[in-house]
């Protein structure tokens, strides 16, 4: 039995510093490397591959809204050429870079604010679709498990992976809890360890409602951006292999 | 007998237009593309791609210091890491981008102030021949003629091709005259037409103190950012071609 | 009688040149410059501060979402911090540079994208007010004619230009027909001038059903970004002043 | 008897913190503010002023080369016209958020490689003497002690301040110890603060080779970016205050 672990790395800018990529490399299956438009100077996401390459990480384009200074985190109304051109355009300056680092991109994960307005918008779903098959249709792609960007996704003919959110809490219906809401972030170690090894072993989550609900996740993603996000990552890791179950990219998985 | 004709192209940024890239491109044989760092935003250069693919230009990285507001033309003390990482990320920006357009990137051009610099700069020179063998290493490189940066391409393996100016003056010991000095500039699309001619057919120009100094191009740089640079580009094609000289990429050619 | 006319100037970006703004300035009263967030270098800007100071120019602030490469034409969720602290920021640059330029800043027009959302959106719209009440309470806000936004800024206690456009179609409402609407954008400039001339004696417009519509605006917005554009502008004012209308800034006029 | 204590504030960018601004506001009498071209962004910015403002701390702009990615760190051959204007604009947009702040800027301090390269550069140097002078002449200019730069700023009239560097070693000539060279960085914060007392006191420092040699300095930079150097500074503080010495800015001193 196994399942993939990923986390978003190559974020610190120039000299401004971000998470801690050297212990989260040591956790994860999978890597989503920052491309430069949310985070990430070439210099810096070079060393992050490279780093990543030496660990056996399989490496993932985390591409963004050009949006710096809003980490793009904010909603933009990018029309389909700019939207295509632009996610293309990340996906081969990381390759470029994982070439000069020895290894390749395997996949593509779609970052903040980006990330939640294709899960369910068809349009700008279709854009990044279209952008990933024009460069490498063998490229995975990362989308919130049970999303709408799911099933589109599929239908395109590309390798989806649905992914799970280890410090999230979830609905009875299998969406998160939103931010504002009580119980969207978790905080406490063990129970995160907890949850997900009930995750890769029975498929399920237990709802703020107490109900346990059905979450087919193929990854799940920990964070790295706090002292304490590292230490919780490294719980979830410890629990599921203390548990047997083998922490493998994906993109390894038959 | 043949030459390669090369112009800069996809210069324009997001709402602002630069060159006549659809006249240039039935123009040259080489393409040196914007890659995103002095000019060209991802959505204006993959439409350059898509007509130089149309055409069956040769594509170029056109590649520069980080500086779009001074569009790559001011020197930069960047550190070799930062150095090497930028080229890359651009490279293989273009490289993605060149694929879903249905073609590839062949070789690397330095813009502007970098271009000048590395010409005799051997720390940054050897920064970019780093990165273009760190990324593919089958790439061809285009330098000054005559330049420093000549040489040592050469001996780091990369194919090497060097360039003449079609609109610029030359000194007697083949280097250009400098900007600020007279007849640093040609404006007679036929006096540059016919000194073209005489460089590809004999390998010399005259220089500004009229004697003949040989000048070995493999490709001749032609300029598309004004309509009386469109004209005597096309100029400069018409009158080789009427001569019997194919225009042909350096990287197609024997 | 008087009437301003404003136009967009300052919007070339480091190489790339836009507009014509020394045409421009001989036919407006107010000059709408932009600040570096979607178009505007220092050096370009200081430039265009210099020849409006020259020509006895109304200088207003063209604050923008920060988005060079879309021009500031897309919507941007910020965050109210991120939003007003960021016209702060422009008002500022420009009355630093206005300063420099012998003379200052009048009055704030918001660009583009944010123009149009804060036309209705009450958050954005309270954002922008609050900054403008900020840095200068004097400072006029230039707003579309009929909006919400101009009982907001009235409310708030700002002096509120409310403007008409002079290619633009309206609607019987009063209301702009949208641009992917037959008649959205008017060419002829007999036309255009005759209907400005229209607005500026009567106060009303002739909308695209022929119906007679009042419009009350205190400024008339020209556009300077092609030679057509510029013509049309110069016939604008042609015909107002050849009718004894002055052509004279809402900030000077009683 | 006085002197003042500097710092570099306001360096956080978008989600990318830097430096502990409110610990230092307990120690500092002048914060040098980022200006958003090496870093700081409008709403980071903001809040720095409103804490410093309420603090009674003395605000000046940390002007830069645009080099968000290079930290302004990098040399950048600006033209006059473009460095004039930057310089302009920066001051502009820290005046426009300072006055929103509730309170206004007193002085400029030049940032990173501009900093270095006035010292000595006398082209540049002239460039931002015009640039301060051309918004506010009544703004004071922080400068490297016993530079070129001290002189031609108090010759073309600009009230003038000397600084020193509480952690840098100094060379008999008064120069600070290159950073590639023994001696250059100073670490014991206890040795740091007995020799600011020194130089507060008697106007010298102790050099590397043991000599004595005269600095006379009206203020001392302290750094704030490690937790080790907010310990620094905070012991700088208190030994100066112990020994009967007022840290106040020199802005404030008659």
């Amino acid at each position: 039995m196994n399942i993939d672990l990923n986390s978003d790395l190559g974020e610190s800018f120039g000299a401004w510093r971000m998470g801690d990529d050297a212990a989260m490399l040591a956790v994860v299956s999978s890597a989503n490397v920052a491309c430069g438009f949310h985070a990430g100077d070439p210099a810096g996401i070079l060393q992050t591959l490279r780093s990543a390459a030496a660990q056996g990480v399989c490496i993932g384009a985390h591409v963004s809204y050009p949006d710096l200074v809003g980490f793009g985190r904010r909603n933009m109304d990018m029309a389909s050429a700019d939207l295509q051109a632009s996610v293309i355009y990340q996906i081969g300056a990381l390759q470029g870079l994982a070439t000069a680092a020895g290894t390749r991109v395997r996949y593509v994960k779609p970052h903040g604010a980006l990330y939640n307005f294709i899960a369910h918008d068809a349009r700008q779903a279709a854009d990044v679709i279209a952008a990933v098959k024009a460069v490498d249709p063998s490229l995975g792609l990362v989308v919130l498990a049970g999303s709408a960007l799911a099933g589109w996704a599929r239908e395109a003919g590309l390798r989806t992976i649905e992914e799970a959110f280890a410090d999230r809490g979830y609905r009875a219906d299998g969406s998160l809890v939103p931010r504002n809401q009580p119980g969207a972030v978790l905080h406490d170690p063990e129970a995160v360890a907890a949850r997900m090894l009930q995750l890769a072993r029975d498929g399920t989550v237990t709802a703020v409602d107490g109900s346990v609900v059905r979450v087919a996740a193929d990854s799940i993603c920990v964070h790295g951006d706090s002292p304490g996000a590292v230490t919780m990552a490294q719980r979830v890791r410890e629990r599921l292999t203390a548990d047997g179950i083998t922490i493998r990219s994906f993109m390894d998985a038959a």
